[in-house]
Formats: C-alpha cells, sequence, structure tokens
C-alpha cells in the first residue's frame, strides 16, 4: 500500500495532536513539520509531542523551502483562524500542487467573508493541481456537517436548529481562558465588547447549512453572552467562583426575509451539565439527531482533519468545500 | 438552472414514492416511468401517484427504448432487492451511460456476494460513462454510512454497533407480512426456514462499515428470530393477538478471527416501543449516535434515492459506494 505522505503545517495544540495521529496510522507516512516558533524550529517532532523515540522530522521556519523540498500528498494546515493570515501559506501550497486539510475556521466557506481571496484560491489550486478544504468540529462537523448529512433522509427541510454543549472544565486551559471562565461579568463584558470572544466560524456553519440545503439565508446574526456560574467549579487548571463567568453562550441565527431557518446554539462553560451535541431538522420527516456526552473538541478535531486527508487526495483540484467530498472516515 | 432530467425504473411502493419527491423537485424533472406490471403500463404515473393533473408520463414496459429515447441524466432504479436479478436492467443503462442510483440492497456493496457481476458492471459503466450506486435507509444509511459518517472524529474504532428499532405497526401492510405479523410461531419457523423472512442486505451492511473502516470482517453471521407478542396490537391493516408474532429481530455480526467487531440489531415489529435508530462506535473516543423516534422506512429511504441524484450525476463514471459519492442531501 502506497503511504500518503503528510507534512503538519502549524504545530499549536491541534497541529500537534493531529501530527501524532498521522505518525500512528499505517496509511499515513509523517514526512515535515513546520512551523515558526523559536521554542520549536530546530527539534525532533517527537520530543513537542513527549514521545519516547526521535522521529528523525525537525521542525523547519521556511515552509517554501520544506514544501519544495518534501513535495508531500498533503499538509494539514493549522496556522490560524482568519483566511488572510494563510492566503499566502494556502497559496504556496497550490501552486505546489500540494493537497491541504486545514483547521481555519474560515476556510469552511471561504468565500463568504473573502470572496476575492476565495476566486484566487480557487484559481492557483485549479492551476497547481492541488485540493484545498477546511473542516474541524466545529465549524466543519457538529453544527453544519451533521446537518447536512441527516438531511439525506428528508423530504424537506424548513429549518434546521443546532445545539452544542461542551463542559469547558474538561478542556485545555487556552479553552477555558477563551471562554472568559473566572473572569468577573464586567471584565468579561469589556473583554467582549473589543470582541476578544466567542466561538469563530458560526457564520460559515450558517452558510453551509445553507447553501447544502438550499435555505437561501439572507443575513446571519449572532449574539454572545457570559454564563454566570451559580456555584464554584474548580478545573485542573483554574477555579470559577460563585458569581464568576464560567464561559459564553453563542447564538447564531441564519435568517430568510426576517425569519430564522438555520439556529446554531452554543454553550461553552466550566461545569455545563449534560454536554451534547444535537441536531434538529424540521421538515418531512422532522429529524432528531443527538450525539449523547457530546464530541470532544480538540481531539475530534484533529481526526477530523487527518480523516479527510485522504478524500482530500483523491478529490479533483480546486477549493472546495466538505459537502463536495465523500465523508471523512477512521482508517488504520 | 439545468434541471435534472430523471427516470423511474421500478414501481413499486417505494420507486412510486420517489417519483413523486422528484416531481416536487424544482431542481429535478420526472421525464419517464418504466415498469413492467400489467397494471402500470400505459398509465400517466400521475393515476398511481392519486394526483388531481395528468403528468403528461406514460408508464413505459420497454426500459431500454424509453432510455435510448429519452437519454436521462439518471434512473431511479426500484425493482428488486438483488443484484442478479437487475444486472440486464443496470447494464443497459451503464451501456447507454446513464447514472443510477439503484435501492437494490445488494448494490450496497456489489461484489461482496456477486465479485464477478460486479467486476462487469463496473467495466461497462466505465466503458459507457456512467456512474451506478445503491443506497436506502437500510441497508444504505441507518445501519451502515452513519457509522461510517460518525467516525469521522475517531482516533480509533475497535467496534461498531448499529441497533434499529422500527414499529411496524406504523408503516405498510407488505412490510407487516414481511415480518411475518399475526403469524402463529409455528407457521413463522415453518416460513423462517425457507427463507422467507428477514431483512435484505444485511451483510452487505456489515461489509461497508468494516470496509469504510479497515475492521478487516472475514465471516459475516446473521440470526433472525420472531419477536412474540406479549398483548394484542391492532395495526391499519391487521390484527397481532397476544402469542401471535409481532415481527422480528434480526442479528448480524461481522467477525475478525472469531470477535465480534462489526454487531447490528435491527428490530421490525407492531408494537415495538421506543422506536429509534443508533450508533456506537467503541474507540477513542466513544461515539454514541442516537436518532430519537427513529427513521422512517419508506420515506426516507425514497428521499435518501432522490438525494443522491446529483452527487451520482456529478461523479466520475464506475460502480461506486456510498462512501465515495459526497454525503446526500437534501436539495429542494
Amino acid at each position: 500500500m502506497h503511504k500518503l505522505r503528510i507534512v503538519s503545517y502549524g504545530l499549536g495544540p491541534i497541529g500537534l495532536r493531529a501530527a501524532s495521529l498521522v505518525l500512528e496510522r499505517e496509511s499515513l507516512e509523517l514526512v515535515g513539520a513546520i512551523d515558526t516558533a523559536d521554542d520549536k524550529v530546530g527539534r525532533d517532532i517527537a520530543e513537542l509531542l513527549a514521545l519516547a523515540e526521535p522521529t528523525g522530522i525537525r521542525v523547519e521556519r521556511d515552509a517554501r523551502a520544506a514544501l519544495e523540498r518534501l513535495q508531500p500528498d498533503a499538509l494539514i494546515h493549522c496556522t490560524s483562524s482568519f483566511l488572510p493570515a494563510v492566503k499566502e501559506q494556502l497559496l504556496e501550497a497550490a501552486r505546489l500542487g500540494i493537497d491541504v486539510v486545514s483547521s481555519t475556521e474560515e476556510m469552511l466557506v471561504p468565500d463568504l467573508q473573502h470572496p476575492e481571496l476565495a476566486r484566487e484560491l480557487d484559481q492557483a489550486a485549479r492551476a497547481g493541481g492541488a485540493t484545498l478544504v477546511g473542516t474541524g468540529i466545529n465549524p466543519g462537523f457538529a453544527m453544519d456537517f451533521m446537518a447536512v448529512v441527516a438531511s439525506a433522509v428528508c423530504r424537506r427541510v424548513e429549518r434546521v436548529q443546532c445545539v452544542r454543549v461542551v463542559d469547558a472544565g474538561t478542556r485545555r486551559l487556552p479553552l477555558q481562558r477563551k471562554v472568559g471562565a473566572g473572569m468577573s461579568v464586567e471584565e468579561f463584558t469589556e473583554r467582549a465588547r473589543g470582541g476578544g470572544f466567542g466561538h469563530i466560524g458560526m457564520r460559515e456553519s450558517i452558510a453551509l447549512v445553507s447553501r447544502g440545503l438550499g435555505l437561501q439565508v439572507d443575513a446571519i446574526e449572532q449574539t454572545l453572552a457570559p454564563v454566570v456560574s451559580e456555584r464554584a467549579h474548580t478545573t485542573p487548571f483554574l477555579t470559577v467562583a460563585a458569581g464568576q463567568v464560567a464561559g459564553i453562550r453563542n447564538l447564531g441565527a441564519g435568517k430568510r426575509g426576517g425569519e430564522t431557518v438555520v439556529e446554531l446554539d452554543l454553550s461553552m462553560y466550566v461545569g455545563a451539565p449534560d454536554p451534547h451535541d444535537e441536531v434538529i431538522l424540521e421538515g418531512e420527516p422532522r429529524v432528531h439527531l443527538r450525539f449523547e456526552g457530546g464530541l470532544p473538541g480538540d481531539l475530534a478535531t484533529a481526526a477530523i482533519l487527518v480523516n479527510t486527508l485522504p478524500g482530500v487526495v483523491e478529490a479533483s483540484p480546486g477549493l472546495k468545500t466538505v459537502l463536495d467530498l465523500p465523508p471523512p472516515r477512521f482508517r488504520p
């Protein structure tokens, strides 16, 4: 069997976790790693993953040099949430004909907020013979892709509701910080005003669902509110006192003619009871799908990225969405 | 927008329901209907669907003549559960370059029971420029595709369990008959010995899951048992007395080295409590997915067939499985 040759580009928590999954898969071979952080460049990726044995793969700073030399089949790309920040990275891969699975949230529906950039990426990908796609657990699966997949059984879909409840207390510290856990309500409100909080990619999730199911959403709205803790919670990293912020509730609405046809309800806070993921399709039949216990964010995102690799390598060139590819699946 | 031109081939309950969905979709156009039943040939399909207005589409007996004349983009094919019985029908479509979405249960994994026939179909499809795929609610979605889709979030999958509980009392009469509702246990046992009962496609579901997730199943086993009613149930069509057969429980096991790694548990009986569909993946993470209330068999199968049409038209030629195509989705 030909192993797919993979480079990990961006070695933050998700990128590292994805790299470790690539290392353990029989069907994949990790051939390179790219990051610009001074404390990572030059080190064997085994050190960053706390593996007992070196891999022989050293972190490189110069992406172009690494990609030109390695010519991998595909990249796992985990460097930023925002498309303008990763434009040159993706164009470089596209020109070299290297397929990309990206965790960049705005890559889920690239033309939603960046239509010209998306056109440029698509042209470069077609010219270079590369396929580019963005995915993850959210956006990319729990609050969008699963709703679209569930619609397969439907004669009609009129309205979509997705609920995701995450107990932030079981997640890593940066995630707990990102949802404001342990802050006073005043501090949270101040920081929220500057756009400091909130899930990235909700607009893209709504757009994916709307386009996928032909719901013709013409306006997308979002609200963000702190969830205030009623009692003290202690996580491995911090303590949230009663009356402090435990995390966030982020609501997204996709509207058509003023009526909400896509509703996304995301709660991420320390101590959230009954974590779960849920999709409800109002239509014929009504579909009610539930992941008991919920889908674990970091692991699931890393797994989805890795599980999307074979599909992106087989797909025709261009800038794609997850709806254009066969569904990602676990393979050893 | 270019409407896809569709022919309905086979006008039993599922085929008719699928045809009615095609008629109501803006993106699809029903251009022909084929069946060999004397009471259907020559009639406007509107009569068979009890529509108020004629469609102008008359049921034709001669498939080849109809397909050669109409040259549709795709067929919805609902004529038989077994691949040898539909071989010539599919070869005809393949030679004419007409894509096919088939409800033939054995078409889910055609080479499982008919490797030579599958090879012949694949060659004809490639030569003719046609794409052929088999799907439905079960097999095709509830007990196989959904398990594969859910695995996207997994680092590892070691074991798959799918449970489907259908209250046969809410289904059509042929389905109630097919599960033996209202028979004595003796009668059921006698008929079961001749292979008269049981869900078709369980082997294919197990094979799809095993191949999709690399579980290397080397043996497939099935058991069928009657579910005996503890109290009387009356459906719109028949009555099941206490002590009579209410329906079936069909267990399927995919084994690797003697260990069950895929377990399918299908109950279809009159009065079944808590109808639902469930997928459990043992691995990392453990995934527990549940469709509350279950997925309605006939409507869901018709919808999946219709919702697969755009994907099969866009796909490259050949004999495919549902894992090769983008996920089917509702589109107006």
